[in-house]
């Protein structure tokens, strides 16, 4: 609990603790994608589940954009948008990461129509665009500040995943390379934000539970992954079943 | 009511037909603005409230983003907010308004906190953004119509306003000029998408629906102005009160 006003740089200590604590590059599942301990049907999965939360990131950013009154956060916030929708059939991160899905072998018609994600997918991705459309527009940004750390996740995993799987190729992780890009860009705006924007104890704990909401949002999704597709590797009624 | 499956282009004129019949370029306080029948407080009185209106369109229109899910739609509709808001400071339809409500003596941070807006235009504009929230995407879509008559009105009002008023220049009337060409382009989209997704009598029945209610909230918009500043000139407590 933030029990007297943090000085912005204490709020920013206090958020990146956050990240080093509950992370999702802290999970098992994540070690294994790496590290090249899964195999093709594991990552297949992975790919399908993540593409939900993928597809569902604009209509976050537009429910966000929905409740901002302002203008010039509004023109800052579209870019998140524009980066995952792009400027014409097959741009932008959503179609990068179809991509992905393509590369895997996956039949982009089931990707899209979401057939066989699992339902905790679906709860906890859904659960986060709910956030945003129904708290605070302070708590939304900071739900966004995962993306301070995932510079160092993408680089982890495009590295290692090339190196292990020879069913994983440059081109079809070129979702990850923009990212390296667009995700420094928002999270500097968004700590600049939360950083500028909680000015009492109460709203630098909202800021801190927010961001404690999102990373149990992206482990949920891979606690998922983990149950159904290592161990016990508990496939639930209507779930992916690898090839 | 629709008792049978219209063709598209029957659909097309029955919309024509609603904005024939209940479109706000028929509101005696329309008439009076384009005829020159305004003094400069009545029509500071019609610009203050109508940016409230200018202000929540991209509101509604993200909360529309929000909801659709096939990416090329929201890259369409996506173009709406950029109209509004533009790509930077001091661009977009919204600056463009406050230029016409500055050229009309208002204090911007007055206009931009809504001081003195009418509570008929506060209830009849989230009333709109509350539609494309809550209802389906067709009537939500269908709800924007009402720019297939806009061009007509925007020559009327822009000529007759220059033509009556010292106190209005086509630099202060400059909103309307871009509109001229983004209407016709958005409402052409919108057009052709409920000719093509309305498949039912009931669904056809929603869009011209969909097209009145919109009406509605336009007539009211000017019906409250009316009230308050023509006839009777029953300010309301908190109303803009003219110089």
């Amino acid at each position: 609990m933030v029990t007297r006003l943090l000085t912005p740089d204490e709020l920013e200590a206090a958020l990146r603790r956050v990240g080093a604590e509950r992370y999702h590059n802290l999970h098992p599942f994540h070690r294994m994608l790496h590290g090249g301990a899964l195999n093709r049907g594991q990552v297949q999965a992975w790919a399908l589940n993540r593409y939900y939360y993928q597809s569902r990131i604009p209509l976050k950013d537009a429910a966000f954009l929905s409740r901002a009154e302002d203008p010039a956060l509004r023109r800052e916030w579209r870019r998140r948008l524009e980066d995952h929708d792009g400027h014409a059939e097959g741009e932008g991160g959503i179609a990068r990461w179809l991509a992905l899905t393509d590369g895997l072998g996956l039949p982009r018609a089931e990707v899209e129509a979401g057939r066989g994600i699992l339902p905790a997918t679906r709860f906890a991705v859904d659960a986060y665009v709910r956030y945003v459309r129904d708290k605070s527009l302070l708590e939304a940004v900071a739900s966004s500040l995962t993306e301070l750390f995932s510079p160092t996740i993408i680089s982890e995993r495009v590295s290692g995943m090339l190196r292990h799987y020879d069913f994983i190729s440059e081109d079809t992780l070129r979702y990850f390379g923009h990212r390296l890009e667009q995700a420094p860009r928002d999270s500097d705006f968004a700590l600049d934000f939360v950083k500028r924007e909680a000015r009492t104890p109460e709203q630098q704990e909202q800021v801190l539970e927010a961001l404690r909401f999102k990373c149990d949002v992206l482990w949920a999704q891979l606690d998922a992954l983990h149950h159904a597709y290592v161990s016990p590797g508990l496939i639930p009624p209507g779930g992916f079943r690898p090839g």
